[in-house]
């Protein structure tokens, strides 16, 4: 596997970053995870745009190079993948002094590719099964202290949240905010049905403006799913008809349990599902066209 | 100069970590900044100790070295420096899968140094002068998101906080909590002195318990100077009678304005300068014996 570490094809196994980068010493970076199908970059417009946002945030608002998707095409060749995870970092590179960054950035760009096949409409998907869900006490860092839509390489709210699920069984855990509404998954948005309604947490809470989420609340809306966005507590996911996750590598992943209460997927779930494997099969379709 | 790098010494320029090492990725590594005068690490112990703990709170108890104090004095040693900076990391290291971490911990190790010369009581220090301090928007991150007492690579909020002071000629900022109490600073802990008494707020908010921070209090305890710890809003910084701040590098530092109003040092600033001088005296002492 090649890996593309500052403009070069690398080795995976020499690709590196400098002690000193900040993206190291300060988790000072922006981030995408993206996913490939068919050799195109589902949805780049949105991961381009969140991580000019980020870069943006983070004061380095030039950060991110204008050929980032030619460097990840030139990747996905060199390791002639066509279906798979691609994971894009801009981070604020190595810079004299301390904490305090300099206005001069010269960024470090790090391009992680791995295969991830995908079967499409016939295919089958990249997790086993629906998950299991539970709550967990730490909360989504609050807006005050790190804007949600900012994606960087401080994660390790995320990692103290899946901790707590070890040795329960569960994948994915369902994270509350300061004041205790649900917020999303450690890696995931959170979606349920209710009435009929589909639900999901509002970007005006610590949720992270997730491309998945975006596509499947585009997708409920062509299908004429009627879709709340809100304030929920953790008993409006438990008692709800159904409920699924999304992210760019599970794509739409239905809920089996919510803190051991069975939720489990249901029709709105599957035709999301089915109108997402759509959407999926169009990159297909374009590069049979080439 | 020679960095360390998982139990070998490297040259600097080529001092690097896995860009899939997750320290790199998500931030997931603790870190201890110390310092070194006349080669001996000040406040080991305490530096130890904490990291052990972040550790601990990253799930991953046994990831510090027993060797860390040796292969500090190895790079010291290599690099022929008595007085210096030292920043030891403690990451993951690198793991099969995404987000959440494995059991099997394989960390990666890092230790950086720096010449950082001090003259000692009657030397030059490593400020330029008194600090012009700025209270920011920005809020620390609050323990129920991420634990205080835990110094990792995570330090976005504080690098957001420095961003405000851009163009502001200040040299800190006054971080508050989420609820408006005084926190601390992007990189130190806060004191103040109003009534003869010295106050800072205290570990039971969002603080980080700085290693400085415990030796100032001690010394000023020693001296017989009234503490308190507590709750305090940003005014009461601004009216104080002197306020100082403290971390590794700075040692104490007096302050000269809190947005933009004169407070500066005083008695009990001086006192505790001269008192923590004597103290790091004593580690030249120790190397003058051997």
């Amino acid at each position: 596997m090649q890996y593309h570490v500052n403009g070069r094809l690398v080795e995976a196994g020499e690709a590196t970053v400098s002690v000193e980068d900040r993206g190291f010493l300060y988790g000072d970076a922006a981030f995408e995870t993206c996913r490939a199908y068919g050799g195109e970059v589902f949805e780049w417009d949105a991961h381009l745009t969140r991580l000019e946002r980020t870069c943006e945030t983070l004061g380095m608002p030039d950060a991110v190079p204008d050929d980032l998707h030619d460097r990840i095409d030139a990747t996905l060749s060199a390791n002639d993948l066509g279906d798979a995870y691609v994971r894009a970092s801009v981070t604020r590179g190595v810079q004299p002094g301390k904490l305090t960054p300099a206005d001069d950035v010269e960024p470090s760009v790090v391009i992680i590719v791995k295969p991830l096949p995908r079967g499409g409409v016939d295919g089958e998907d990249v997790w086993d099964g629906p998950a299991d869900v539970r709550t967990v006490e730490r909360r989504r860092v609050p807006e005050a202290a790190i804007p949600a839509d900012a994606k960087t390489h401080n994660y390790l709210d995320g990692i103290l949240a899946r901790l707590e699920l070890r040795g329960t069984g569960a994948e994915e855990c369902l994270v509350r905010d300061v004041d205790g509404a649900v917020a999303e998954g450690a890696t995931s948005n959170v979606f349920f049905v209710a009435d009929g309604t589909l639900k999901t947490p509002s970007l005006a809470g610590a949720i992270l403006p997730g491309v998945t989420r975006a596509v499947a609340l585009e997708l409920a809306a062509e299908r004429g799913v009627p879709v709340e966005t809100g304030t929920y507590d953790v008993d409006a996911v438990r008692a709800a008809d159904e409920a699924f996750l999304t992210n760019t590598t599970w794509e739409v992943r239905p809920v089996a349990t919510v803190d051991g209460v069975a939720v489990g997927g249901g029709p709105v779930t599957s035709a999301l599902v089915a109108a997402f494997d759509r959407r999926v099969e169009a990159c297909y379709g374009d590069a049979d066209r080439s």
